[in-house]
């Protein structure tokens, strides 16, 4: 880890739409940004634009909610249209609320909705759902681009309020750091210590991008230092007896 | 929020102790680094040197496990006089399960050990419980430094691997962001945007800290910008039925 990081947004990221070459936008971005690969960079990219790149908007009209959708949609007051779709994203439903749908998604993350919302889709009566395979969307990015990429979304917690940025995708860093093993600063062996590294790059960088009209989809983050094998999103999911709170 | 930030820990913080006159050592730290505060700036400080500073070492040689806590180690293999002080900061205990124990700290924050952990304290046989009130922790050197503070820890979260930075102190910021009413890219209204915006510092800050011998606990980020009135890290804590997975 270094002592000193920066993060910026890549300037003139247009509005995204579906079969867009979005590794080409990210370069220009970062060419008029003035920044060549440098050991250490991360570019951290909006599941929004992602998503949008990779055509998964649906229209509403197009969806027939089946009866376990009319049943949650009756009891959250969401629409069944929207609610078959979460379901269709989900392998499991975690809580539902009047006005919330907490759910597993089909790739293991816990999450409202399954990741699908309406803000900043700019197509009336459309719903977007998460990339197909986001570790590979950013896999494909970071070969693109010849650095690491995050793919962010905006997450709430349990027992927190407001939404954080976390990482639904990663390639060329490693997405959990195990420290354990090395010193503390008097010398103890760290016993614990496991770090959502690239967590942590999402939410630094959902600072800069916001949730709204800022239009900042991209943000290069540089100063980061790690010494272990890259690691995808995935390795972030707990899976199994090891998560205490299904 | 603004398209660029910065961080950069503050050199040269000894190791702090009991005692110390924490809001000197950092105001010496960002004189090191040249810096006078400015609009958007805010200064992470890691849990650790604010409950050294405060006295809040414990020898476990002066701990009397009671019978409850006698039980919970006995369940969970850890040192009968920890978990003595694990219960008596907390209210409640969420899960136990050998080598871990969650509870709900006496502030209301949800988290392994009740924060409690022996790492970079650097007295052998003690261990550090967190500071007696974050928050007017915050506000002390917030006031003292003439910037906002936030007081971050490290914490493990449910369905995901990996401890991030959060905030368990604030002051001089809006721990949490509501951005409900504000338009999206498209004039289309957000509808549920509440970031937990002292929590994404923390994250941020997080990546320069590290958890080891960086002896970097103090990171300066600037560029940030908010428009609501300053709320603390309490804000941030769940209570009651909006908490859905007690
Ligand atoms: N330039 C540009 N910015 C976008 C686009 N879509 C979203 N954004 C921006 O990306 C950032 C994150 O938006 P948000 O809706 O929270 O995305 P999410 O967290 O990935 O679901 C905000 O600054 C948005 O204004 C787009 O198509 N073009
Ligand atoms: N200079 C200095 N650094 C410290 C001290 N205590 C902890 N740190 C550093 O603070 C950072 C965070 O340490 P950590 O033990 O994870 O603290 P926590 O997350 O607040 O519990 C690391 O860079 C440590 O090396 C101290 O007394 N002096
Ligand atoms: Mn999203
Ligand atoms: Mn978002
Ligand atoms: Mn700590
Ligand atoms: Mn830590």
């Amino acid at each position: 880890m270094s002592a000193a990081l920066t993060l910026a947004a890549l300037p003139g990221i247009p509005a995204v739409r579906a079969g867009d070459d979005l590794g080409g936008l990210l370069a220009a971005g970062l060419a008029r940004l003035g920044a060549t690969p440098a050991s250490g960079d991360v570019l951290a990219v909006a599941q929004k634009i992602v998503s949008k790149a990779e055509g998964r908007s649906v229209p509403l009209a197009s969806v027939t909610p089946g009866a376990e959708a009319q049943r949650l949609a009756d009891a959250t007051g969401k629409d069944p249209r929207l609610v078959e779709l979460i379901l269709s994203e989900s392998v499991r439903v975690v809580r539902a609320r009047p006005n919330l749908i907490i759910v597993e998604h089909r790739l293991g993350f816990v999450m409202a909705n399954a990741g699908i919302d309406q803000s900043n889709v700019g197509e009336e009566g459309h719903a977007l759902l998460l990339p197909l395979d986001p570790d590979g969307s950013a896999a494909g990015l970071a070969a693109r681009l010849g650095m690491a990429v995050v793919i962010t979304d905006s997450f709430g917690r349990a027992w927190r309020r407001g939404t954080v940025g976390v990482a639904i995708g990663a390639a060329g860093l490693p997405a959990l750091l195990d420290l354990r093993g090395q010193p503390d600063l008097f010398g103890r062996t760290l016993q614990v210590s496991v770090t959502g590294f690239a967590d942590e790059v999402a939410a630094a960088a959902g600072l800069v991008m916001g949730q709204g009209a800022e239009g900042r989809p991209a943000v290069l983050v540089r100063g980061l230092a790690w010494d272990a094998p890259a690691a995808p999103a995935s390795a972030l999911v707990r899976v199994g007896p090891e998560d205490l709170f299904r």
